[in-house]
């Protein structure tokens, strides 16, 4: 068990973090509020959580791989293009010569938006020696909930789930998304998703996840109700309401420092990146909520999941001029 | 066998026509001559042949029905309103809980388009009660090949194939758009079709169908190797460059009388509905043909699949005016 003013030390790796999850091709509808079936114009954007922190963690100088699958398709190009032009390692991505890229429909709204999913290459992820390669030799694992929501991919997940607990020195950053209509058997999938709860180092729920795992609750009640689950930390992101975060003992309160908000896209991935980009930094916990709160406030700045961010350098000098005007 | 101047008569029957295939939302780049994997924006648009082909021939007053498989989601409830709209009947629409309405992406363009299919609800369409009862009540099946290129719904298709055939009275009016990238096995898919070309009374292939299936021929030489498959009237849809048929007899060439392309999208299904039609109201097989490439000419001067088309009365209308003129 950790607290939030602790740090973390890591032995010498080749990779820092390996995300386990999806990449994907998100479709906006061109409206804002409007039903999903009556939307007639949608833009298509690079996405997938799993695929968002990763090109936000490269920005931010970390060492980072994704292991994901996706189709030898015109969709599955775009996606790998734009892996290739933020010069990340594509190592660990899996091409499915049979099933497409997964693509999922989006509204704009102000509100939780609505969405369909179309699962394909994804839930096909398969474990190979270079799957094992990259677990063994990555020192924090960043999984989503939407990679184990369907098999074979759950499975593969599982496995390298083991490897990582094998070893107390790798740590477990895990994104609590539960959506049931994900899952074939929505029970089962809470269920195992409380389990991996139980087994993170660190987990960041949005208000919108809470709300769906648990009922209308507050903030607080969210906290103690995954802490109860067995996590360790636990960071709440609330939107314009900023974090709320504990590790069983404090709660602490960041307000969101945000300006300008133009798009909250990805808000979420850039505050993964942020956050588990200080942790690699031997920030204490504290700090690295701060700095994720902070990539975040730059990340809402833009349009789409992976608008500009600045570099690690700059973040650190925002926190810090933050820091001294409290 | 049947010659270009056969006609048929049918008996009394609830149901005149039964499309046995995909309902589906095209999703079209917005810019023209854009690489699919570079197009940005994409509109949503009613597609499928068979769906396409039941929503023309309800325009032109015949008794129809659609088998199809869609998902309970955005964009079958959205497949369903235009349905609605037209009038339809939506006895023979299943929906699967569980798997999403099927898509395609295509890029706009004056050539070949490339797509994308994404298979979902559609290939497992299930053989039921309702099923039954709509091909023993039919007078034609309009039957296309995607539907056939995946089970379990190629057995379903399979299964009605027979009930047809053992039914001389019956029709089998066969698309024969045969795209090996469809078939997990190409080399079957293509014996399969050749089989299904064998039983058909009707097929119409476009250009591009007979280009795929045979490699680079003349359209004479194309209307006689599916007449050596065991085909009976060939219909040769040439685009620009009209319309070629033949009973195995006799070739007989009909320019295109399209004087204002706008959109080619869904030509060959105006045409199927046309056709059908003018089979229906038991004119020869030379006149159906006619009817079906004016009823082409009208859809092309509008954007979409289902731009307006005339009337029948106002199609035989123009017909006879085209044939005065001659």
């Amino acid at each position: 068990m950790s607290n939030l003013n602790c740090y973390y030390k890591f032995s010498n790796s080749k990779i820092d973090v390996v995300s386990f999850g999806e990449m994907l091709v998100d479709f906006i509808s061109q409206k804002n509020e409007v039903l999903l079936s009556k939307a007639e114009e949608f833009t298509r954007h690079f996405g997938g959580s799993a695929a968002n922190v990763t090109v936000n963690l490269r920005r931010l100088g970390v060492k980072t791989r994704l292991i994901t699958r996706i189709g030898d398709d015109a969709f599955g190009h775009f996606l790998l293009d734009v892996l290739n032009k933020e010069n990340i390692n594509t190592n660990g991505i899996q091409i499915d010569q049979k099933r497409k890229t997964p693509l999922v429909f989006i509204n704009k709204t102000a509100g939780t938006p609505a969405w369909v999913a179309y699962r394909a290459a994804d839930k096909y992820l398969e474990f190979n020696e270079k799957v094992e390669y990259l677990i063994k030799n990555a020192k924090i694992l960043y999984l989503t909930t939407f990679i184990i929501s369907q098999n074979p991919a759950r499975k593969v997940a599982l496995k390298i789930l083991n490897m990582i607990k094998e070893n107390p020195k790798k740590l477990l950053a895990f994104d609590p998304c539960y959506r049931p209509s994900l899952w074939s058997d929505s029970k089962m999938g809470k269920s195992l998703v409380k389990k991996i709860i139980a087994l993170s180092d660190f987990i960041k729920p949005s208000l919108d996840d809470a709300k769906i795992f648990f009922g209308t609750e507050s903030p607080e009640n969210y906290i103690d109700k995954y802490l109860q689950l067995g996590a360790n930390i636990v960071i709440l992101t609330m939107g314009k309401d900023g974090v709320l975060f504990s590790d069983g003992k404090t709660k602490i309160h960041l307000p969101s420092y945000a300006d300008e908000v133009v798009d909250v896209t990805g808000a979420g991935d850039a505050f993964w990146a942020g956050f588990i980009t200080a942790i690699l930094d031997g920030m204490s916990v504290k700090k690295a909520v701060e700095l994720g709160n902070i990539t975040a406030v730059f990340k809402i700045r833009g349009i789409g999941a992976l608008s500009p961010i600045p570099s690690k350098k700059h973040l650190i000098k925002f926190m810090k001029k933050q820091e001294a005007s409290q």
